[in-house]
């Protein structure tokens, strides 16, 4: 008991980002976050954008699980744009998030709704379909940068 | 189809990491992915913690939640380490990894296969069997990080 407590006490020291006990993360922290999510989605979709546009070969394996990732990642933006995130560290995401905020959702909502959607087609195996969900996924990205990300 | 592939195009340019087409991302990229996903492990893993050693209140739904991310996580440490990838920006990773790599893909398979159980053991509902199965799966963070992370 004592062991798995040591264990337990250094894996939570160790790890690379907390979650605050009391009261919400820092912005910075927050902001790390949300970078990170994007980072990892823009990694996997972007392995999915070098098969759609040919770059590389079709591996519909690999299509699928990164598919599932971007779909995962989708979900853990859900975190990353409280209020009081605008600022605290340096961060492409525009003021106009916390100022119109039933669109900012319903936009990140889009994109989650069609990342799973994509991730689902990948499943399904149709190339042709998987390839316009493609499309219509990375269009939810666009709708969302366009008005709410720093060039 | 003309819209839809400049919001495709767009959307890969906006990506905040893309994987290389042309042979394997540059280190620098890769050192970020695998400090993207440790960073969203512990974010949650910290989240986890917190209602573990009652500093929150226990919450069934947001503990499965938190517990499914580590969980989709631990296998996105699968892109983390490649070859190459020991220098080229600031790293905690110790050589060892790539010297020892047997041994440390052992280590990162324990902890991809009890953070599954410990999903599994959330949506189980057993607080006692979740507690347990929560300090099991720290002890594979600690078992790898004493072992092949800096401190």
């Amino acid at each position: 008991m004592t062991a798995s407590r040591t264990a337990l006490a250094a894996c939570l020291l160790a790890a690379a980002s907390a979650v605050y006990a009391q009261g919400a993360p820092p912005p910075d922290r927050v902001i790390g976050y949300r970078q990170s999510v994007f980072g990892l989605i823009g990694w996997n979709f972007g392995g999915l954008g070098d098969m759609v546009r040919e770059r590389r070969p079709w591996d519909a394996a690999e299509f699928t699980r990164r598919a599932e990732r971007v779909a995962q990642l989708s979900q853990m933006t859900d975190e990353g744009f409280p209020p009081g995130s605008d600022t605290g560290a340096a961060t492409d995401a525009k003021p106009e998030i916390w100022t119109n905020r039933a669109d900012f959702d319903a936009k990140m909502d889009d994109f989650r709704r069609e990342a799973a959607a994509l991730a689902a087609a990948a499943r399904g195996g149709d190339q042709d379909a998987i390839k316009a969900q493609f499309s219509k996924t990375g269009g939810t990205c666009k709708a969302c940068h366009d008005e709410y990300k720093a060039d």
